[in-house]
């Protein structure tokens, strides 16, 4: 069993026509929808407008893999929510960045950088697989195509990613580096660029094994730790080697 | 010319009679010493006791590659500079973290983990070459040893380095990541471990000489922007090519 | 199900009273019997000795991940044979090679580099885990102790690996990337670096949990394909898009 | 002084009317023209068709950057010759691979993988810098276009770089890891994907600003060894301090 949060922003899913059509039970909603085929999952969603700006930390301390959507309000969310999420990575607790969350307080805690970069509404996307062998990878095409997302280009301010699972070609020139992993502590870290909340994106059944897949690569392979300093052992090794 | 800044916390160097006795002009003394042999090199050293923490606008501003020495005082540094320290790392600045400099603000923010590690007073450790091209290891040997050093422990918890340059050996059993580098938006990190401040380390003169090399590595390559956003151009290609 | 193969140099399992007597099966048995509590494993094991080199193609057409151990007679196996497995590995097939197989001609193939190092016999070796997310490092403590094993020491002439899972730490002063990951291709590879013929290393219940993580992680993820090239479609994207 | 020998295929330079007329004194010759500008290099051009494939011993053993472009006649040179140039690799000669060099003998033994690809002729690439802080970067803008490219698209066959510093983006709908850098032994490798004979991409500044940054940046940083087995000391730390 794998306990996955989705936490979204939840302010065009309220205010954007366009998106409520889309997406009438929100951006969360759809998101729960692609992961629903696995039974191994149990989802919670949760929004930006909820108490404690939806992460209470008894629903953060029951987080397996969490999800993050954010776009125009990243800055309501307290740094100090930020930091508790980063810390929980940090002990195990997998992450989730999806499109705008690139400059979402979690996801720059994590990364250190600015995590800026270019973009621009309307193109076509290309998603080419550049490293077939990482599970996300797992049962999907060398090539997608998204008909319409919007363009995220390069210099995107990010570390070297441990992977580049895909890479983003866009209509308008550019190239991103669109999924990307990233290790932090004991935890897993994946960025997945595609997302756009106007785009239909997320009922597209390749990113729904994408996102599957992330999740299950991302879920915690031991438990989360209390703390993260050295917290495999009590005793040291180095006091009974020590000469 | 490179313009070099040396900040020392300057806490034990004060304090302690053996620090005193060992480095009468300070870490950051010693630490200039080790570089003036680089005709370059324009260097400023400061210090935690120092107006505005050591830290100024002014003399951020006018600063290639900082260099940090922290202990025991790294939560008397204000966020807020450390947050400066790290944007100014984006835009190209470089950033070298010496010894228990791991814990402190910037080199955390620009990490994005809790930069734990194992650690125990008072032993030997030899230090190994693990990436032979990379430009801090020229005139480097293989391995060398520093009879007296503090061990720091894995797991330590940073991400990925983009290399390892060096890898620790200690005495009490433990091996070490202990020259690592990283790339931050525009800027280079480089973290050396050795330099507790009662051992002799900023006095070895192989010690120097990665110095001088990893300042010589860290330089920014093109001046250092003023905004991360799309620094290199303001006529976008997307304007020019897209459909 | 998985296919694994274990090929075994089969020399001093029948020349050497040691290795006989604490490996009366062979080498391959004694790998063979730390695998077999994974029942999803179909275990073959083949040597130097037999008919083809012990690699005929029906074996190795009918191999999901292939172990290989081989000290002193790397140069029996001709390079034809070598290049089969590469070609094989590129196209998803696993590859493990234990000890002294980093100088075995399928390794050096996959490598790339000459992938000497530095070694002295009987020292006591600490291996620490340097990527705790890593699926291969499951289970596995912080650290664990070899009492006797072969010191291999750095420079150990490798590319970059995707993964430093383990790095060893040797009484002789020694440090070494011990356990490494890389892919090939549509292939993964892990190096481990313990498993002298005289240690007892392959009775070692850690040793075994890493190695069924190990075969687990490189098992295919796709089928293994025909052909490396463009081995995902027939329809070429660039036909439907270009202008 | 950096002694760069650049070997060329001449077979197109020789036949085909197209790369006669662009390019008079064939491809090394441009690309020597490219180089000149930099007074430290002396510059040597060779051929296939040349005594010895154009790679003598003596000649090989004093370069310290091979560059080599070669397309339909790889399989003229002796992989006796290819093997030679890899350990020269190995023991700190510099090795630039450009074009359809990407499956050349040497490049491919370089790396252990099929260097695969997709590709298409006659489309435009934009370059995009994915590494703003690789010394090959210098000086290099965000973004390039070379009008007329041959398309060469992912999934690249190549192990993972150590920097992705350049990636193209291709009118086709495709995407390529377009700079890659690795590093083998002691010896630094970069591939540079454009450069197909029929194009004038060997008359192009910025092209020739990445290759001047290129030599200068795989020129062995220490002396090219004799052999590569732990070449830096005669005398083993592990004989002074083991017990």
């Amino acid at each position: 069993m794998i306990r996955v949060t989705i936490w979204n922003e939840n302010v065009h899913d309220r205010e954007d026509d366009r998106v409520k059509a889309l997406y009438p039970e929100g951006l969360h909603g759809a998101i729960r929808d692609l992961l629903k085929s696995d039974d191994e999952l149990v989802i919670t969603t949760t929004t930006l407008d909820a108490p404690e700006h939806g992460m209470p930390d008894e629903l953060l301390n029951n987080t397996d893999v969490l999800i993050w959507w954010g776009h125009v309000a990243h800055e309501q969310l307290p740094w100090e929510i930020a930091d508790k999420v980063a810390d929980r990575v940090h002990r195990g607790m997998g992450f989730i960045g999806l499109h705008s969350a690139h400059l979402s307080r979690p996801f720059t805690r994590l990364m250190g950088t600015s995590c800026s970069l270019r973009w621009l509404d309307d193109t076509r996307e290309h998603v080419w697989c550049t490293d077939p062998t990482h599970p996300i990878a797992k049962g999907i095409p060398a090539v997608f195509t998204l008909e319409k997302e919007e363009m995220y280009g390069e210099f995107f301010d990010i570390p070297k990613p441990d992977s580049v699972v895909f890479t983003g070609w866009f209509s308008t020139g550019n190239v991103f580096r669109t999924g990307c992993t990233f290790s932090r502590g004991h935890g897993k870290v994946f960025y997945f660029q595609p997302g756009h909340e106007t785009n239909p994106t997320f009922k597209n059944e390749i990113v729904g094994q994408i996102l599957r897949n992330a999740v299950r690569w991302a879920a915690p392979q031991k438990e989360i730790f209390d703390e993260i300093d050295c917290p495999w052992e009590t005793e040291y090794i180095e006091k009974k080697y020590q000469k």
